[in-house]
């Protein structure tokens, strides 16, 4: 199957201080990357607030939107208006004290054709995010482009194969995971060297696995003392790192031809020897006898 | 819990030509090992044979022998005298017409205290292992060792997650991978350099994800034109490179505290998020809608 080459910008940037100022200025990035002819472009985790999950602070709900909330709408116009699909990462309210860290994909018509919500949340120092958000309820959903299948998981959930696998079992074709991840002011810089391999290595090994490309978007810049790494990054089917960003605000463009899965996927034919007649044990918490 | 550090040695060469040849190499290096401080040595996969898998080939099955023959009793009988345990992968015939790819673990008083079956079993050019080996029936077995519990894995098992994360699941600190992987003489220098990154990368994710020791053992030297790349390498917890060998034969060497795991994987608690309600997809083939 022949497919348009999909052209990829991952956009990643600092929090300006304010939640008008950090809309102004996704804004004005998304319109750089659609004019510079992005076709699909993916912004980061909780993308238009500060990475709340630095610590427990009960205002910040107050900035959360529903999906029909004014930010999501705005966004909406603006994938109509540039023509381009978005992947819109947000925090979502869906009732009284019900809040989930989602995403959203739109298309190039201003429709919502994918919900998602984070299934695997953390809670760590400097990463309190069970305080603020319910793990997902909506599986692991994957939508149909014009440049292939598309999943969207979310940072933490990006240490687990089991979500992408099973996004691949469903199709997808490309993955991305915006991401809020960087070093804490008590960490070390060779921790930092070692978790930043870590966390590039557990991705890649996903595009191995699933035979998919794969796709990260990280935030960059300072908060409580948090620096992001920024450092979004893009493989090939097979783990090869196609290109990546460096620690600041950065557009990161990229085309993508996602035919090539299918060839991948024969050189190196993972799929067909599963052995899902011994997989059970995959759905205990535990399985030490 | 603390753990006597475990003195392993990951033993990698080329098959010398013939079947006595090879198991008289075997024997000396084994014995080099102990000489040198190993407690765990590991040998890499069909150790004794060559890669049968390089070509169909009806004469290599009369080389196959049982838990009962002469290879496995002369290593039992070797690790009893020289005070070591030993990860010893052969092809296995169970019955008549019936073989596998199997491994078992031997402790210090020659007994057999694990035996496993290869689950996953490759198809491809230069790797014939479907004529071969049926798929293992005896599930992933952990073994307690004076040094954390061991799990093994052989060779294209490599490429699952699932297979890494059940043994992790029953208790695993350290899983083992005899291996006979390398380069065809149809495949560019350019392949083999991808390959052999995605290769490690995927068995360090194993590490990342799971919070265990990984080592892969893999042999060395050209047979039927398969370049085997040797470069056996052993990771810590967090898929940190402890240890890795060259391309010719070599004994490696490399002290691991397993009792490092435990607050791996408090720093990184992968396994309290683990969404087990959500991972039902994980036991099909193909789960698209």
């Amino acid at each position: 199957m022949s497919l348009t080459p999909c052209r990829l910008a991952c956009i990643q940037c600092a929090y300006p201080g304010s939640i008008s100022s950090s809309l102004e200025l996704h804004d004005r990035l998304i319109r750089e990357a659609a004019g510079d002819g992005a076709s699909l472009i993916v912004l980061q985790e909780l993308f238009y607030q500060p990475y709340v999950g630095a610590r427990i602070e009960e205002a910040h709900f107050a900035d959360a939107t529903t999906l029909e909330g004014s930010v999501i709408t705005h966004m909406k116009e603006l994938s109509k208006e540039l023509k381009v699909w978005l992947v819109v990462p947000f925090f979502e309210q869906a009732g009284p004290g019900i809040y989930y860290n989602s995403a959203v994909v739109l298309n190039d018509h201003a429709e919502i054709v994918l919900h998602y919500r984070k299934n695997h949340i953390p809670e760590d120092p400097g990463f309190h995010e069970k305080y603020y958000f319910s793990p997902g309820d909506l599986g692991y959903p994957v939508v149909e482009t014009p440049w292939g299948i598309l999943g969207v998981l979310i940072c933490w959930d990006q240490w687990y194969p089991e979500a992408a696998r099973i996004l691949a079992l469903k199709g997808a074709q490309l993955i991305v995971y915006p991401t809020a991840i960087g070093t804490l002011s008590t960490e070390s810089a060779d921790e930092a060297h070692e978790f930043h391999d870590a966390w590039q290595t557990i991705q890649r090994s996903h595009a191995i696995s699933n035979g998919v490309f794969v796709a990260a978007v990280n935030r960059v810049g300072v908060e409580s003392g948090t620096t992001f790494w920024g450092r979004s990054f893009v493989t090939g089917p097979f783990g090869n790192i196609l290109n990546e960003a460096g620690k600041d605000e950065e557009i990161l463009h990229t085309t993508l031809d996602v035919s090539q899965v299918e060839s991948v996927r024969t050189t190196w034919p993972f799929f067909r020897d599963r052995r899902i007649d011994t997989y059970g044990p995959l759905l205990k918490r535990w399985a030490k006898e």
